[in-house]
Formats: structure tokens, C-alpha cells, sequence
């Protein structure tokens, strides 16, 4: 537990480091392995004062069940998208310029960089649009990316919420989201990027979750 | 007062932080609590060399009462809306880019993303052109935003006032609209983006004011 | 002249600040007072190994006076400004993203924000396209901005040049050229930016040229 | 060895400096002089834990000799470039944003800035689309830089492959490839950008490979 608290508190770092969000608007939670439990984001809490000891801990519903904050206002967002994918160890939320952008059109980011192939499988999907107070956000994300490739949904006139097998995962797609989402965006911006053929994304899809990174890292 | 003006010192540096100004152009103040005053930057000296010790106090006229420096050279502006708006704690003024693009074309954000139903409550509005010397750019602030939700004008051809219960909320508002006058331009690039219903605007905005953040922040 | 040297070098960090350079295309001169010799960056070193003393000194036809670096690649240009302008104390260039996209159109940067009309006291012209080697570019900044108010040119394909009293102040006038050929560009992708009245630039000019800052610094 | 090792470490400081990546996906690789070998970035290690020691060292067929992780999954490419161009000392890999866009649509960036004149002889060329697996990348690359002026190319759907007589030399090409594509980009989308006549290009590249820089740097 206390190795998740340090590892949700250090990885909202990243989302600072690569401009996906200003003042409190993002933030990053992490399952608890072996419990029905997830440590997230404090609410209203700047990303200068997280600390291990300030992230707060929910269970499945969303109840605050650790912590001397409020857990983030996303929370039950968060927690939908563990109760109803089990495979899914981390959740980010942000708001990064690019994606959002993409968002408030209610429009898809096309696979049109091999980086956006290797991560994402193809294109970045939009999600419904949702208010915030139920299980609706929840909903529209797992409804979007449940048996998708991509990692990121851009929930539309809202944000980004990607997932991964851990929180670091989850972070990743976070920051390789809005990455391609500016790359494409510049490129459409004078003229038509190249399409990419599907056969080629399926290839470099499969070969990069399957043989990318270091086997044991250590 | 040794507390505002260290709030005030230290709340430049999230203009600095989140790139709202360069050289030296944009300011913040507060009102100090119970007294006809406020306190606000020292006119041409850069952030970097800002300290609590050289923020200067004004009265409600803008005429300098403490300090070793001459004040703002927006020193008025701010003066004419504590004036005026007695509810107002806070007062920044930037020329952050984004924003100040709409403002050169005298047009409003229109609320295409649910982080601005939620700040601002709507669109951020474009207040008239006024010249620096007179109370102009104040009046042109307080008809702008007096009765209206946003807490962020768009002075034409000019840049940004933003206002909030306090110096802390002002900056606040400041980022935000930075931020979303970012996303809502690189949206517009591409396409129209979709509208958000008025209702779920009213529905984000209400929520927003009233639960977000920490009751009882520690 | 080791205060110059100090002044000079230090300011390069400036241009690193706010982005107008990458690896060591850019670069500051500072006029030595009562003598007639300038200091500047010397040639193919990078901005973090910048000292007082590996900064370089010429006389005012460009020649290398003291120094064990060859002087920058701009020293001719540099030095024609000083010869033929005897008000300039400072000279910088750079290839400031925004401010080179305007010189690569051969456009000015018009004139559609209050902090042009202060700083610039108009548009921002362009100056003529001119190689490197000998007097061209030289003739060519002084030719566009002697009796010009702006105290910065856009070389055609080029980049910047700006000239101030002193070399922070032409430093200053880099800065802010790139900040408003910035929002000057990111308003006009989007329509038209509102022109601001010949008379209302002339009145924000001579105010800002004659009130502005702290009459006495300390 | 070692002295390459810490070269190659270093200057992937540069990438992250000029923000010409995210994650871990981009990379540097030096050849060690008077040896058939090459030093590169391990996979999937991020640029805050690259030290000379977790470096890795690879023979010309891309085979791993030393080191405790597995090499880049870009080293074939590398290697490719390595065993075909005998004059290349160093290899740089990223997917910077505005270069990738040009990328995107298979478009070359024009040669409208002197600074591109100087550093690339002209325009930034396009390489052909390629999978990552076997030579295909490598060939692109060669085939496109082979005989040209251009130390960056293109490469389609992809991002930017540079080289230079040493690693420190391909990180200069791969730092001014995203600089110049990021102007040329936003002088294109108010208009066209003025050509330079190619007598004047000439005249540059040629300068600028003779004379720039310090003839003996210490």
C-alpha cells in the first residue's frame, strides 16, 4: 500500500513534466494489487505538495476508505473503470491541450505515425459526452475501450482517461496521447498526412507490445 | 499585511510557472483583509526579483502608501475594480498569449470544454477597448464581469484581467483561462468544435462552485 | 569592461529563458561605455559555458581587440549598428521561432496590441534579404530601423535583429518581439485581428516610452 | 570507450533540453573511433537514468557486445547507417513534433531560412515509409542522405533520423531539423514563405561548413 501511495504521488510528476496539466486539472491512481482498493489524487491538492502520505485510498465504489483529503473529483470515474475492467491497474486523467482540442471536435486522432501504431494500435477513439456525478464518465470510458486497442479515450468536450496495466502504463499513454495528438494535429495543419496502411499498423502494433522495452529490467 | 505581500510576492511565480508573461508584464494583488488596501507588484522589476519586502501598498485610489518602488503601472485598473467590487479579493493581469490572440480579435471563447463550464461558467468575455491613464480599463473590467460568472475578461487588443475571492483564485482564473483559450484556438484550427448544451453548462457550473477541492484544506 | 563582459554574458541567459535560441544560434552585444569597442558572445559556444571571460571584444569595425574565442559569426552586423548609430548600446540577434516566420513571408508584424503600441510604437518592419560576409546585413538593419520607433527588424529569411540604450534594453525589445509576432500570428490564424487607432498607438507610445518603470531603480 | 560511453549519455540531455522527446522514444548513438563498434541508448530506459555505465555498446551488424541491457530497438537502423556511411561518427533518432508532422504528409521542408541554408544546403528531405524489423529503415535513410547536402531526413509516417561526423554533430542536426520545421511550419500557415535563390543557399552551406565556429575550441 505504501509502495502504491510513493508510486501514484511520484507519477504525477510526469504529467507536470510533459505540460498535460495546470493547477489541480489531472490526475493519476493506481490498484492496490491483491485488494479491492485504488490510491489516487487528493482533490484541490497542487501537484507541489503531493506526498506518499497525502494520496488518499478508495475502494471499488469509490468510497474514501484512507486519507485526510477528498479524494480527486474523478474518483468515481476511476473507480468504475476498475470494478468493470479487471485487467486495468492504472488510470490518468488529464486535460493536455492536443487531445482535449481533439475532444471538443468529437473527433478521433488517425493512426498516421508509426509511434501511434506501436502504442495505440490505430486511432485514439472519442468517447460520449458525460457529466460528471455518476457513473456516466465511467461508462463512456469502458464502453470505448473495452476490446479497443488504444489505451486513451478523448471523452468528448471533456479530456483524456487512459488506462494501462499499472499506473506508469496508464502515464504513458497519457503523455504518448497528447504527443501524436499534436504531431497529427500540426501535420493536418497544412494539408493531409499519409495514411498508413492497415496491415502495416497491425504489424507494428503487434511486434511492439510484443518485443519493445527491456525483458528484465533491473 | 506581511502576509499579503508574501501571498502576492510568491503568486508571480505561477505566472512565470505556467508561461503568462514574459520580461515583466502581468501583476497580481490582493486586498488586504479589513483595511482599504491592497498590495501589488512593483512596476519593471522581474519576477525573479520579487520579494514580500518590495510589494507595494496602494489605497482604494491607487495612490502608494508603503513601498519603496512605484507601483504597477496597472496600478488603476486593479484600484477601480476592489473599488467597485467590494466581493473581489484578487486581481491579475496578463498578456498570456492565447487569450490575448481572442482579445485582438475582440472575440469570446465560446464554452466548448467542460473545465470552462466548470471556471468560468460559460464563455469568457471580451470587455472594450481602453486606453492606460484614466479609470477606462477598470469601468471596461467591472461592466464586463459585474453580474456575469466569469471571472476573466478579455481586455480588447490588449490581454487578460482576471478577478477572484482572493489573489490566490484570481491566478487561478488567470491560468485556467490561458489554458482553455489554448485548447478551444488549437480546436478551432481544425473544425467548429461541438457545443456543450446551456443546461449541462449550468449543471457543470453549479456543481463546480459548490463541491470541488478540499472543505477543509490542511 | 568587466562589468560588460559580466552584463553580456549573463544576458545570453535571457534569450535561453524565453526560448528565442537553440544550441548557439543567437547571440548579445553590449557597447563599452566611453570607448569604442563592444563585447560579444563568442563563435560555436554553447550558452552554458558562457563567462565574463570567454566573452569576446572588438573595435567597431569587428575586429577581435581581447579574447581567446573568435568573436560570433554576426560580429560585422553588430559592429555596422554601433558605427552607424552612436544612440545604440545594445544589439542582439536571434532566430526567434515566431518572429522568423514573419521575416521567412516578408511580412511586418502589425501592429494590433497595446504592448506593441508601448514597445514598439507601431508594426515591426522587415529589413531586405542579405548574406553574411560582408556590410549587407548591417546596412540592412540600420537602413529599416534608423527614424524607425521599432527597435526590432525582421531580416527577410532570416531572423532578428534588435538594438536598445543599453544591451538589457535590446534584449527586452528580442523578448518582446517574439512574444507579439507570437499572439500577433496566433490571432490572425483565426481571422482578423481589430486594427488599434493610429493615435491611440501614438498615445500608448509616448506614455510607455516616458512613464513606464521605476525612475529610480535601486 | 568510456569516453564515448559518457558522450553519447550526455547529449541525450540535448534531446530532452530542445523537447525533442517524450518517454523514452528517441536516441543517440556515437561510433568509437578506430573501432567496427557503436555506443546507444538501451531500450525503454528513460533519459533521467541514463548513465555512461547503462549505455551499450553494439558491433556494425547491430549485435549487442557490451552492456546489461538490450540496445535501442533502433539499432539496426543505426548500424545500417554505420556499415553503409563510412563518414558518419554519429546517429540521432526522434519523433520531434514539427519535424514528424512534414513527416506525416511526405513533404520535405523548403529551404526558406538562412539558418537551414547553412546547417542543411537546402531542403530537409523525406525518406521512404519503412517497418521497423529488418533494413528497410537503415536503406531509407541511406538512400535519402547518401550525396545529399542534408544531415536530416524525414523519414515517412515516422520522425527524423540525422548523422553527423560525430554524435554531438547528429544532436545539432537533429536539434536545427525540428527548429527550422517548426518555423517553416508556422510560416506557412499565414502564407507563402518567400524563396531564396539557390546561388544564395550555395553561397551559405558553403560558408557556413568553412567558416562558423571556433577554428580550436579549448
Amino acid at each position: 500500500m505504501n509502495d502504491m501511495r510513493k508510486t501514484v504521488a511520484d507519477l504525477h510528476a510526469e504529467l507536470v513534466r510533459y505540460n498535460l496539466v495546470v493547477w489541480t486539472a489531472g490526475n493519476v491512481s493506481g490498484r492496490v494489487p491483491g485488494e479491492d482498493l485504488f490510491v489516487i489524487k487528493p482533490s484541490g491538492v497542487s501537484y507541489d505538495e503531493l506526498t506518499p502520505e497525502n494520496m488518499v485510498v478508495c475502494d471499488l465504489d469509490g468510497n474514501l476508505v484512507e486519507g485526510e483529503h477528498a479524494p480527486s473529483s474523478d474518483t468515481a470515474a476511476h473507480a468504475y473503470v476498475y470494478r468493470n475492467m479487471p485487467e486495468v491497474g492504472g488510470v490518468v486523467h488529464t486535460h493536455s491541450t492536443y487531445a482535449s482540442a481533439w475532444a471538443a471536435r468529437g473527433e478521433a486522432v488517425p493512426c498516421v505515425l508509426t509511434a501511434m501504431a506501436d502504442e495505440f494500435g490505430g486511432e485514439i477513439p472519442v468517447g460520449p459526452f458525460a457529466l460528471i456525478g455518476d457513473d456516466s464518465i465511467g461508462q463512456g470510458i469502458v464502453e470505448t475501450l473495452k476490446g479497443h486497442r488504444s489505451k486513451a479515450v478523448l471523452m468528448q468536450n471533456h479530456g483524456v482517461f487512459s488506462i494501462g496495466k499499472d499506473a506508469k502504463a496508464a502515464v504513458k499513454a497519457a503523455v504518448m496521447c497528447e504527443d501524436v495528438a499534436r504531431t497529427v494535429h500540426v501535420a493536418r495543419q497544412l494539408g493531409d498526412p499519409l495514411p498508413i496502411a492497415q496491415a502495416d499498423i497491425d504489424s507494428l502494433y503487434d511486434r511492439y507490445q510484443n518485443v519493445y522495452g527491456q525483458r528484465s529490467p533491473r
